[in-house]
């Protein structure tokens, strides 16, 4: 049967609560989804035969596992190489556990695994504004900051698979830098992720006495969301938050930049809502920032796949890979 | 006539005052040398014209054109992609210059050019320590600091030919930081160049009242070679400078490995003659800020080309390449 007879692809987005599950076209077309509880399974082998279970109709739905082409798997520290999640936090598996293998014998079709990131990258590049890019770098902010780096067309991974780790980047090294959950202090993640925004909002708080709807919230519960629609309301601190936010990963990137020297930085995930009142900073700082040989050369760009997909249809774009 | 029957490449190394030549084999054995003075030649054909003439006798010692594979130049804004000598500051030809085409038209066989930093990656691959590696990095220390990035056993060129400047990462964003050559503040390269070092050692003997050596110089004519033969002999303030040097290329090698996850960082350059006494604090500071999963993951190595030939070695490789 030839790859012409295998229009398809499965794709897993495996969270800590969640597993989602789509098989998609070449188009980048959800054709079915599916989706059970991670947690509720403490063992992995059990999570597969039921993930199996839940597959069966909508593979059958498109014609049957013929028709499957590969699976991609975007998990947290998903390894390309070993096929394994090696020991994820979020997880209750612990250990490398080597979903990748499991799936490949339970379903007989080629199965890769990669990070959550990286998957990103994948789809961007299959089906996103990254089509017909060979080098460019994706940014995904989410409770933290994750990076795919496409270098010559191919995804970067390094010695070990665990390459573009970039939201550990080191910005601040003075004394005040924020702690990071890695143990060190001043990574990009610490104030550009999600959790880095609202950070930045509760200390803005404190420190401008300005009006703004944030304070009506309970500084606790303020969430990334909290903050974008309060900007888009032209709310003042809120704005300045996304400043602040958008001029430290302008910068980042024009570092970046100095590395691969990319077409485009693609940005992704829950602050990029914020659209252009973030983007305009990012954008502003990088030009200030990079150095003369690479001026005007990157485009900074949002994600083209939709919000509530993409995860599925990034670890689907691994599947044409393998 | 088959690649067997091809057993030599041409390395040209092209600085502002000299032009070197040689001939190599697949063993990195330098077979014959010569130059000439590319300031003498205000066009850069009349630079092509001498060079062909200078080469013509090396080149029948060892069998003629025929059995030479290619040529690679290494240059300073050399472009690979374009083939041009992309606006030099310290080149009297102005303007792109079309040097690979220039050379390929004249000796009929294929030549590449590249940066000086890139020229010495390949060389390590290809006869250094880097051979059989396939994700590393390579920092050059001279009068800036140049890098040139393996990612899957490739070159990193990026989008335009430009990537890997590694020395432009801006490692102190305080008003104190130093001004670059690039119009910039803080990158690299103001800290940890030949140039940088010297002036950490001007700094130095202004704040620290121990004694050293390097009070019998000028000042304004201390010569980063001093800051090494004055550590070797265990001058206080001359360890402290490389233990400064040293400290800050570890830092920042530990952002780079975010990056591509590299094997190894190999260095070269006049300041790697100091050796351990600078090495080790690279190694320590690494070993410090690495992130927790690249943890003992990367080498960090000296070159292993001899300096004198290492420029022309580094070139050479190129021309298996082409």
């Amino acid at each position: 049967m030839s790859t012409a007879d295998k229009p398809y692809v499965i794709g897993l987005d495996l969270g800590g609560t969640n597993s989602v599950f789509g098989i998609v076209d070449a188009r980048g077309e959800i054709k079915a989804t599916t989706a059970i509880k991670t947690k509720a399974y403490p063992k992995v082998e059990e999570f597969v035969d039921a993930a199996a279970n839940a597959l069966e109709p909508i593979i059958d739905a498109v014609g049957g596992i013929e028709t499957i082409k590969g699976m991609g798997i975007g998990a947290p520290n998903g390894n390309y190489y070993t096929g394994n999640i090696e020991s994820a936090p979020n997880l209750v598996w612990k250990g490398p556990v080597p979903l990748a293998k499991l799936f490949q014998e339970k379903l007989n079709i080629p199965v890769g695994i990669t990070n959550d990131a990286n998957a990103a990258a994948i789809g961007e590049m299959t089906y996103g504004v990254a089509r017909g890019m060979k080098d460019f770098v994706m940014i995904t902010l989410g409770t933290g900051v994750g990076s795919g780096i496409v270098v010559n067309g191919q995804l970067v991974y390094g010695s070990d698979g665990f390459a573009g780790e970039l939201g550990h980047a080191i910005i601040d090294r003075s004394p005040e830098a924020r702690q990071c959950g890695c143990g060190r202090k001043g990574c990009l993640e610490t104030y550009c992720s999600a959790t880095g925004i609202v950070r930045t909002a509760q200390e803005m708080l404190l420190k401008d006495s300005r009006p703004s709807k944030l304070r009506d919230l309970n500084p606790e519960e303020i969430t990334g969301l909290d903050v974008s629609v309060a900007a888009r309301d032209g709310d003042a601190i809120a704005l300045e938050v996304l400043k602040y936010t958008g001029t430290l990963l302008g910068k980042a990137c024009a570092n970046f930049a100095l590395f691969s020297s990319p077409e485009a930085f693609i940005f992704f995930g829950g602050p990029t809502r914020s659209g252009e009142l973030l983007m305009e900073h990012v954008r502003k700082a990088y030009d200030e920032d990079i150095l003369n040989i690479f001026k005007g050369h990157a485009k900074i760009l949002l994600s083209g796949l939709s919000g509530s997909d993409a995860a599925v249809l990034g670890a689907s774009a691994l599947g044409w890979e393998l």
